[in-house]
């Protein structure tokens, strides 16, 4: 078997948020994600490809994520590089040590770091000091890792290419994995609708280019009030959770500006009806981890419809061609 | 040097007890658990075989164990696959997200899951929803890796296949290690005893299924009140601590009703006499980690009759064992 | 290309300070470092060599530390084999099982241990008890992890071979750092000032050993009370932070302790005049965490002078140099 090629135009970028891709970017991330579920997934591959063997990242994480972790520690594992955890625990970044010194040192040692932090500034500090590839694996502004398995899910459902002119409708909270899931999605020509409550909208500035994008691709950006309404004709439903770790003191408020919010039966009922190719013309994505809050147990383990766990198993197949693109397969090591 | 294959039978199967393989699994386990310890320690091997390449576990700790986890990571290294550690700051099982959705993620990216747990009924939860084989390694119920380990350990001592009709006498807390010890013993045809304080005894179920292996096998299964009565003539003597992590409010009682369940030099001397080519006739197992009240430092350092190193380090090549064969060898990736 | 030998010499042994050190065994650790360095740092190697492929260590961190921990996992897995990281929630050293145990256990399962602890007893109980090599990674008296890659990085600086006669000043806490540090420099015929506030010297009996070094080798080491007069003519100015992890309470007194003891623009420039072959004849080190009390940003960021950061990542060349030798190669497994 062949080995891997990153992306090209990729090598020694940072990869921050969907915006910052060009679109021939973001569609070739998508195929060669595509190409490396198929190779690794086989059920016997003859040669395993290495193609980041002796190249390393580091994690570093503020806030646990096991699906951020598992996923890249997994995938580069099977690339053939190594990843380190570090967690909370291991470095504060700021703390004991500026970040510009971290970045400056883990970047002498690794040949990618990869953080999910609080506040994007965090990450974009640590990419300011590195002198290495930096993957913003979540900030409070963009998920852009989320919203890459995201796009190959629904690809995978309703053709490669296909997403042209299909409706994506978020309800819930105007959250960083919007930000980033709109962001591609408009890029690809989808129309993208929104149903957020009174104070949970997405950030005005990363909308407008949200909005700037759809226009060149033929796609679309609106903002509902009513989730019903956002739902109809909808291909694709999505929501996440209400309630993120750390914000549990906020439960009560939320559970009540959220009413009607919930993704249920008769809102998927409102989505597109019909097949598509002998599948169900609206699917229903969620990032994990889900709370019985946001979506009905009906729709979330709905075997045909509900799309989650092929979404959640394509954050590696996605994390993996990012890697590989960034460190730009048989390159330089450390 | 040829790789290996695991036990094909095994494949793609959880690894919850002892209780749950056949016979024949059972002994062909401990035969490639030999194997593998012979090839991987051999002084120069010409070529090291990597089974596992591309394979990986996610190794779940709701309690920490030294043991369990380096001899896990490390043997899964040795046999080319990736192990990754998931401490209880890493992942809460049933607390963030349903264990039914942990399981259907981590089985998307992962080859294996292992799980280190309080409650039996959380490892079942996990084998329910995981689409790929888990491993119990240690639940209030089950220790099955260390019951392969011990009899290992005693077929290294006494020679592969000479354990039947030896005795086997387990003092003090009728615990998940007897259980699974007592399983495999009993099923190689060892007559088991247990000696335990009134209130700690065995599962009354669990040691019925003892029972009848051990009718089958031509073994016997008894409980004893009196430790030296059940001291007499063993062949092997195991203890396990009187107070595990989390029982130390319970100290002071433990210490009062364990009175005299102590293994000591005394005790070792009930033991079978002379010796078996050239080797005790009895020896002393003990899972680890130990504590001075279960065991002198007289028995449990003694180099002769105490096994309690070779056996701890046995955990290492029964795991790659076990996790060679659930995956299957050079199978499916992921 | 060819695999790399460690340093015969040795294979087996453990890693306590530089005293216990050889000098030739010294100066082929800072050989090795730097072919290590060249070989792994090409931009395109042919095959990566895998000496330590099948090999593993333990790392035990009694106390967390980012840049012994990622350079020894990242340098481990460059030469092929796979670093466990037990933090103080994985291990508790001597907590739940005595130390004999667990170094007994750990040496069954790995190649080598590293620990970095608190008092130097622990780690040396761990060396009396395990039966493969043990590396001390910072002890209350020695840091020779630190001093291997200062040294490296001064004979980038001045040439291989050329510290002989060079003048190298440490200003500040007399701590384990400088022990190991002033250990080597004397070693190699370095002139050695040590300039600390009254109460905060290094160890006497170390120090004495460094002057009998010194004296062998034609260096020198002298204490002085004033930090400028120390640093008069000197190549090399190092320093370390005052308030280590866990001295924050001491914070305020070790302030006024340490008044005049900072590294400034106006301390560097007592140092050696000129150029040495376009470069400063006087450089600036430290081993990181820093903090601004003991080193003005003017100096610690200076990029002609300020060797820091070539100075951190040389940990992991370093680390590299001494798993290879202590293991031996390609060697026995486990």
């Amino acid at each position: 078997m062949r080995s891997f090629q990153g992306v090209a135009s990729l090598q020694g970028k940072n990869f921050m948020n969907i915006d910052e891709l060009t679109d021939v970017e973001l569609r070739d991330l998508l195929s060669l994600s595509a190409q490396l579920k198929k190779a690794y997934s086989s059920p016997s591959p003859p040669v395993l490809p290495r193609p980041c063997e002796g190249k390393s990242v580091s994690m570093i994480f503020q806030k646990r994520s096991t699906r951020t972790r598992v996923s890249t520690e997994t995938g580069m594992a099977l690339l053939g590089g190594h990843a380190l955890f570090l967690g909370p625990q291991d470095v504060q970044l700021g703390v004991n040590e500026s970040m510009r010194d971290t970045a400056n040192v883990l970047s002498r040692f690794n040949s990618l770091l990869l953080a999910r932090v609080f506040a994007h500034t965090d990450v974009q500090l640590l990419a300011k000091h590195s002198s290495v590839p930096v993957i913003n694996a979540l900030s409070d502004l963009y998920h852009p890792l989320q919203a890459l398995a995201d796009l190959l899910t629904l690809e995978e459902h309703f053709g490669k290419g296909s997403l042209q002119g299909k409706v994506l409708t978020w309800v819930g909270d105007g959250n960083n994995v919007l930000h980033d899931l709109a962001m591609g999605a408009a890029r690809l020509g989808m129309h993208v609708r929104v149903a957020c409550p009174v104070g949970y909208e997405p950030n005005g500035e990363i909308m407008h280019r949200v909005e700037w994008h759809a226009q060149r691709s033929g796609g679309s950006y609106v903002m509902e009030r009513d989730p019903m309404t956002a739902a109809a004709g909808a291909h694709v439903i999505v929501t996440d959770t209400w309630v993120s770790m750390g914000q549990e003191e906020e439960y009560e408020r939320r559970m009540r500006d959220f009413e009607g919010f919930q993704v249920t039966r008769r809102m998927m009922e409102q989505g597109a009806k019909g097949s598509n190719a002998g599948r169900p013309a609206c699917v229903f994505l969620h990032c994990l981890p889900r709370h019985p809050e946001e979506v009905t147990d009906e729709v979330f383990y709905d075997p045909a419809r509900s799309l989650v766990f092929p979404e959640a198993e394509n954050r590696m197949w996605t994390v993996m061609a990012v890697m590989l693109s960034l460190v730009g397969g048989e390159g330089k090591r450390v």
